[in-house]
């Protein structure tokens, strides 16, 4: 069952919002770590590196959980959970490089370490909740 | 095995952070929303209504993830893997008082809602990471 993120909550994903992502550990217990964040008005997307725990553990489990706190006012928030949809390479680099327009002004992301390779997940609402 | 916060990250629980905070739904999906967090030295701690979501959810499983992001350096933050030490009323209704002044500068905790009863978590550091 898909759910759509209501357009009261879509301007989240335009403020540099940074997003707690929790994926799941082989036992079953929880990571969280934050991440930049967009939105396609389908899939929420997000962009990691090839081999990092997030990106191991969705490839095991692809269920997820993600919350973005408005940062001009906390008692506002939305909480997203669902599954990988895709998991992708294509256009990843592209993708990384329009977030960190986003979050740091520059043209190209400034980060990448040598040999990093790019991935981006888009991610399909299943539950939406919200406050505020 | 338990583990301490390293003295470099505990500003962090004096700030007005709102930890990410995850817990296991029935089916072991993650779910995560923004708490007020605490921290006496040992135990993180937070405080919630008896009946959310996240009340039963760690009466069936334990396990939990927090992320706290520092409000002034988002690329700085602490991730706390761990489990529920303790789960009690007593002493809970101070406690949400002294977060109230705290986060709004308030005596006496103001959001109560009628017959809400509160319920103080310890949470026990299993696993620690940061950035920045």
């Amino acid at each position: 069952m898909a759910e759509v993120i209501p357009n009261k909550y879509r301007d989240l994903f335009d403020k540099k919002v940074f997003a707690g992502l929790t994926t799941l550990m082989p036992d079953g217990s929880p990571q969280v770590t934050p991440v930049w964040i967009d939105y396609d008005g389908q899939h929420v997307l997000f962009n990691t590196a090839v081999g990092r725990q997030k990106d191991k553990n969705l490839q095991r489990d692809k269920r997820v959980a993600l919350m973005l706190v408005d940062p001009d006012n906390p008692y506002r928030y939305l909480e997203v959970r669902g599954a990988v949809a895709e998991r992708t390479q294509e256009g990843a680099d592209d993708h990384i490089n329009k977030l960190a327009k986003k979050y740091l002004g520059k043209d190209i992301y400034p980060f990448r370490q040598p040999g990093e390779q790019r991935v981006l997940y888009k991610i399909k609402p299943e539950r939406v909740s919200s406050m505020g």
